[in-house]
Parts: structure tokens; C-alpha cells; sequence
């Protein structure tokens, strides 16, 4: 779904990637990682879709809660299996939102 | 595609909507607006997905270039299109590239 974040200024991360072996063992650990995401300290939302590319943004109250959810012993286990087996490549854009608006949201 | 995107800082336009009525006029519209936006100043590169939800993730040069853009006359129309026909609702998220990285690419 599309989140619903707070009054700017926050943060998103910007995760693109291209797959090289997306099956049932990704989808787990994807749906794992975003359970453990929204329990983090400073997690305000995610959006997600994959076609020929995968796109999640994920935001965040801060860059200190973005780099703690980076350095998170379980997400950092995720991250070795996906430089290893799922993605052949992918792009990492840490942003501050500046200005957002909305749609009948 | 992932976009190649040159050394930050640079800015993002995170559009994330749902869609009502996502036919043949809607991938028409997208592919046209691709193509403009690609011929457009500041234009870094565009990226996109759609699932339950779509995300399209543009990469631009400056705030400048994001409003001449959100300006553009054939945009407006896309815009207004979007908004009576296609969308059932929709986010949009200008952001600061402040970081990035990369694997593979």
C-alpha cells in the first residue's frame, strides 16, 4: 500500500534491483525483513512492487534509524544472501524527502 | 532498467499510486511521458515498477528541473488525466539524493 508518513522533513531509502534467482527462499526473507523493519525505532512506512525490476522505498524518521536498521545483525544476514544468490545487481539512494503531496490519501 | 545516476547530490521524485483503471490508454500515456521526460534538462534517469501498486522513481539534476517538469503543458494533461481517470489515489515525494551505492552496476 502507499504509506502514510508524517509532515516533511523525513527520510527514504531507495532500494532498486535486478534479480538473478527470485523464488520462494527471497519471498520469505523479504516478508521477514519488512516484519522486522516495522518493529525498528524510527520506521514510518514501505512500498514495494517488483516487474522487470524491483523497487522498495522504505522510510524513516532519521539517518541515525536508517543506519541502525542497516547495521541490524538479522538485516545484515539478508544482505550477504542478497549480494550472493538473489540479485545479479541493485542501487541504494539514501534521500531526504523534501516536499511530498497527496491524492485522495 | 536501474538508472545511472551521477555523483550525488541529486534529486528524486518518488510517485507511488494506486490505479483504478490501469488499461491500454495508461501504458500509452507512461510510455509518452518516458520518453519526454527523457529529453527534458536535468534529467538523470527513471525507474519504475508496478504490482499491487505502481512506483516510479525519477532522478533529476536539480528543484528547478523537477518544476520546469511538473510544469511541462503535455504533463499537465497526463496529470489531469491521472487524476480524473487512472489513479484511485497517489503519493509524490521530492527528495534529496544525499548517498548512494551500488552493486554490479
Amino acid at each position: 500500500m502507499i504509506a502514510k508518513t508524517p509532515e516533511t522533513p523525513y527520510y527514504a531509502v531507495v532500494f532498486t534491483s535486478l534479480g538473478k534467482d527470485i523464488g520462494e527462499d527471497y519471498q520469505n526473507m523479504a516478508s521477514e525483513m519488512e516484519k522486522l523493519a516495522n518493529v525498528q525505532e524510527g520506521f514510518l512506512g514501505i512500498e514495494t512492487a517488483r516487474e522487470a525490476i524491483g523497487i522498495t522505498v522504505s522510510y524513516w524518521k532519521s539517518l541515525e534509524s536508517i543506519k541502525r536498521w542497516k547495521a541490524n545483525v538479522d538485516h545484515k544476514i539478508a544482505q550477504d544472501k542478497g549480494r550472493k544468490l538473489w540479485y545479479k545487481s541493485f542501487a541504494v539512494r539514501i534521500c531526504k524527502v523534501e516536499r511530498d503531496y497527496f491524492f485522495n490519501i
